[in-house]
């Protein structure tokens, strides 16, 4: 038995498919430390957009910490997130009409500002019920975790997790069938059984939950929704935001403006531990404290934060950027689905957040494993973890991401392959 | 309006009694971006053990930052996760009788790590009731926030918190009190109406609540009830742990071995964001991933929290430290109370978690104020924020820790001063 | 103000309808203290559907209670219990296939015996997950009232009604959605968010939510889907049952067998209160008195029981002439609505538990009251109240029935040619 | 197996105790269908206060269905119940300063008006939580149930039972500690973890909880501590009211005024359902039919009732003559303990609602077999069943009263001389 082995709790789960020891990791590449090199498709979970050590951020917080500045700072002022704020604010909220909004420094991590916004919508509407979506994931604290669809997750948490309504996302029931008419109905029917919600949430594109993407005209009939029966509409855009679907926030496509925007993963642009819950200022009702957490500070990701913005999305070429990649991501992903099973396989996501359905989990797992043997790091997701998915860094380069997409056409050739060869033979 | 004011949620805190905006700092000081320097009696609240950007550690983490080091693992393994866990099993677990616990790494927060604990518990004894105790703060999300006592931080919750039983804390109902004993008699009456727990969570010294000591008998006593009533004893060491007590867990003077310990603040020791969740191997009944969390592979604290362990505990020279400053703490602070009102003061805490507890919120927060004037941050806690809370770096030099103290009463004298002057007039 | 509006509590709610001070009843017909007779289209809300004051079951209880017959036995052994039970179990259970279940007595409420139910369905299956129905009624105990879906209901409970997943009945959605399918997929995606359930609850046709009428087919693959998803199967036939829709159980048409069945309301005969859960004997998990409640042993209400059973259910003349009169009902609705409104009027239910929908609660209100001025008392139903609901004896003659329905005409003639008469001016 | 075990429930519970089959009542006799007679020393678990078919109250009930008296109302007026409300306002509220309180009928059950006093609290003052005590009962629905403390009954919830604290009855830590101060101090710390209750609910004298007497002292400083702490106090006299403490509710003995009383159990006289929940009319907040129930107008409940009023209530005769009696059986016993254990054994309760604790549940059940077998039927109560409860009609004669404790003595000297003999071998 290695260290972990001896030492870790069996809780842990990415170093069951990767096995490697890490050592040094640049942009896209993780090197382990035996020296073998690996691509990586999987970013953090989506909290490394950027990549790896990104050199500029890197730079920036070489810098701040060679000049003593401020780590830990609670949430005291300080310099360095001063100087987040006024790029968050200039840079992304001003721009994309959202300038009436103020930012909460919450706990850094997805599920705390979860957490901050299902208090804050549920103290302004005085009401407990919230509205999560079918294949949903929010994070695995209690209150949070309520939001969480996934039964693996919600298991764990030993007591009732109450206060939500499941509803049916966009295209759960199938394309014909109007999720948003169903909520509507609910909501409009006083002996519904459904009592009335302080707030909906939702991923716009649900990651863990097999990357099925919202249209913007859902989004839109939601966001008239939530208007027509006075719920408060909480995007948790911690996983598609920050880039990921070509835009900074994935809800722009749609043109709406949610009342509550919750931030993480790759906010702090360096995989730093950052989360932010952003809203109108008409909303703020907390009073001093009343949410609080000791690493609400963390001044290292406030700088790669604001060096980020500083870097990348000033102008549109970033955007831009990853709008084309996405398009190729997505080309080479349809060949390989018109190569090996344009029946059985089936394209999902949006953008850099895409990937493939294979027809079971064991398929999934194999390409995973297969993959990994060719240096390539890519996971899965969906609700049986039957989805191929392709989180690269959004930095990576066109050599790179072809050279990855390459290694994985040919892992499901060698698991394809195999699974005909068994088939005919 | 400063920026903070216009883009920042009120629920911003610590700010609104230090409105300096902080620059740089090192050791127990604090520079204003003016040039002003404060000195530290906060310490992060608590995550700053061994002061602002120690040195060694900052040497270990530039090192590490530069050689393009693995900054976010996930629960991938990698060299410094491995490192870490290697250098606190065998220096902080091992000699402390801890040789069969393993370690959890859950998201980098203190509730993170609380709610891990909660969900393992009630897992293990498939049970959901948990034991909390008056006054106890545990964290502020909804798993956490069922067990933390305060109602300020309870009223935001917009749920009913629950599946919680609250017990009443050592010396509660006054000294004469057993309260172990009432304890006792309410579960061991099948009708006595409390819901058979899956553990106990406990604070040693309650931070927040208003640095309440558990005597080293109590929390004996509390153990055997624990085994008696079949209940795990989950020790919440987040603020009391890491050296803050003088030994490295703040129940080594009990001679007590809780079933699961919660550690985060001072445990990366450069106030970087890390949790984690220890407990005994036959507890360690999770499934991959049935808890988890983005962050919960923050390498940077991994480098920092190794270099800590290395620097400071490999042998006793440190906690004798502790111990001779948390005496020469407690020396001053009584001089204070004899001069200022020993009827009406009094000394609160254990070692280098002590202060003095003030007859009405109004003093402590005069003082507090006072302090802040005179160049000294020092925040307080308490159930009606009475006390002044002294809660330096442990690494504060003592002519550091005696000017400090100097000033604080200095702030005594003008605030209790004026209160005098008034009474006489 | 009289002595109801003096001492009595606001909460009270058909005396506003109907405000005569009743003194006497027989058959279908009520009689005020001012000597008015009304008939009677409510029949106690189903409770009275062998008629008021049943002369054979009178004869019965004077009998009884002269010759000092047990009253309240708790749930001790008697001879009218024993009878009762041996009279349900020959007459009832055992021809209709159920012969392997046993009977629970429970507190004498509708409410309690559906608390029983959902007990021992949570305590056989170890979950806590109750699906239950849109616009279901179940009761206003906190436990049943989980069940409930009406909100005006809801809205006073306090407290958070949970662990209870709501799921659209029969035709929610419209009759083209197969909303079992939508159930189906819920409970087999594993992350729907739907926690496991341990059962399903509902009515066959919903009193109080509209006489909506689930049909054979839909209860058919209701109980297949319990069965393939390990749920037990509870039919709430506290209304619908003892004889309302022609057969003794609702659910004998769709020949599918519940798990778990509750009874109340007509199942004394006489208005008495009572309740039974009758289950298969393979779930009686209960240990003794662990639900239990004073009033489970009302033996005049046993009394009244088994003769009701004995003097109607022996042979099948009294079901088929229900039967008979559900269609003359049905059949004079229909032309009142061919009358009034083949467009905006609809008819709702099945056999004598049926009832018009009206456009509006406006309407429906007027029509209830025009009737109570003519002499008939009939109450409305619906998530909005807006549906007409004929509810009368089972036994009232075709003469009264006519006559009723004539006073009910007269006044759709009255409300809706006011309105028409109002249009047209 | 006889009918009732074919058929019946192994949720029954008396019956396994006292197997006869009872056929016939009158008084505090019990007849089976054998022809044995038992005295009743059970009275219906207090539901028989005027006995077995008393002959004042049949007489008006058989007039009453002779004359077709309204038998089922649901809520709207009746000639009996305006009759009821008149007698009970008259003779029991209005003489007692409760005039301005009004009444309403919940369903017939004693769980019933707890959920709907609950309710009313709850939704009164805007909060969630409320106090119940150590050893209280309240009922078996599932919002009664929360504030029930006995873990047989809980535990068959199958769902967390929440928002309820739980605080130490009177004398729960012994007679030195005051339990009322220790509520005080977890009220009014703000970091008590104790949410800001609604109300209070508790039994003055607890019946199944064991005969614990709350001192009139406690109830004036539990008043006063509600009155302090802005919580509606509501009294659970369901058993211990209706003169079973000499008093028609038994509170009078201390002075005070609850803010809600519910009642049952002996209300009806007849051992028929009915429930009532009393409040001060300031509080009748509910909107119509908010809290509803099929058998809230149980008229043949409100004719029983008000007969028993008129029979023993309109002078002091009673109420002297139930303290006279509750005198004798109170020394009775203390003869009985001073023979068989001065030490071992223990008077309980107060007047009529007296007993025995005995050292274990084991020679408590002996004593109730051995009474049984001389023809007594007599139960135990008490956090272990430790407690045998002598409930007797409180209209039985001091001739049945003396023999009856005669057969209980004899009880005693064949258990415990048996006990001693065994001790003595």
């Amino acid at each position: 038995m290695n260290t972990f082995e001896q030492h870790e709790s069996g809780v842990r789960s990415y170093c069951r498919s990767f096995p490697a020891v890490f050592k040094q990791a640049k942009g896209a590449t993780l090197t382990a430390e035996n020296g073998t090199e690996y691509l990586d498709f999987l970013a953090g979970a989506g909290s490394l957009n950027y990549g790896h050590n990104n050199p500029v951020l890197k730079q920036a917080l070489l810098e701040y910490i060679e000049a003593d500045g401020l780590t830990q700072g609670l949430d005291m002022y300080s310099s360095a997130k001063e100087y987040f704020i006024d790029r968050f604010h200039k840079t992304i909220l001003k721009p994309r009409g959202f300038n009436d909004y103020v930012i909460q420094f919450t706990g850094p991590t997805g599920s705390n500002t979860v957490e901050a916004a299902l208090k804050l919508a549920r103290k302004v509407k005085g009401r407990k019920n919230i509205i999560a979506f079918t294949n949903g994931f929010h994070g695995c604290t209690a209150g949070a975790l309520s939001c969480t669809a996934n039964q693996h997750h919600r298991g764990g948490a030993g007591v009732s997790l109450n206060d939500v309504s499941r509803m049916p996302f966009d295209g759960y029931f199938g394309e014909k069938t109007n999720t948003i008419a169903m909520v509507d109905k609910l909501l409009s029917d006083p002996s519904s059984g459904i009592d009335k919600p302080a707030a909906v949430i939702l991923e716009t594109i649900q990651g863990e939950g097999g990357l099925n993407v919202a249209s913007a005209q859902w989004l839109k009939d939601l966001r008239e929704l939530c208007n027509r029966h006075d719920m408060l509409m909480i995007v948790d855009d911690i996983q598609a935001g920050c880039g990921r679907s070509g835009d900074f926030f994935s809800f722009e496509e749609a043109g709406i403006k949610p009342d509550i925007i919750t931030l993480s993963k790759s906010i702090s642009g360096y995989g730093l531990p950052m989360a932010l819950t952003v809203f109108h200022k008409d909303l703020d009702v907390w009073t001093p404290g009343e949410h609080n957490g000791t690493f609400r500070g963390n001044n290292h990701a406030f700088v790669t934060a604001a060096s980020a913005i500083d870097a990348y999305w000033t102008d549109n070429l970033f955007s831009n950027d990853i709008k084309a990649k996405g398009k190729l991501l997505r080309k080479r992903l349809s060949r390989i689905i018109d190569r090996f099973g344009p029946e059985s396989l089936k394209l999902k996501g949006r953008c850099m957040m895409s990937g493939i359905e294979c027809p079971s989990e064991q398929i999934a797992a194999d390409i995973v494993k297969a993959s990994y043997e060719k240096g390539l790091i890519i996971e899965t997701c969906g609700n049986r973890d039957q989805i191929v998915k392709c989180f690269t860094p959004l930095t990576i380069s066109n050599e790179e991401l072809e050279r990855g997409l390459s290694l994985l056409e040919q892992a499901f050739t060698d698991v394809i392959g195999r699974l005909e060869a068994a088939a005919a033979s």
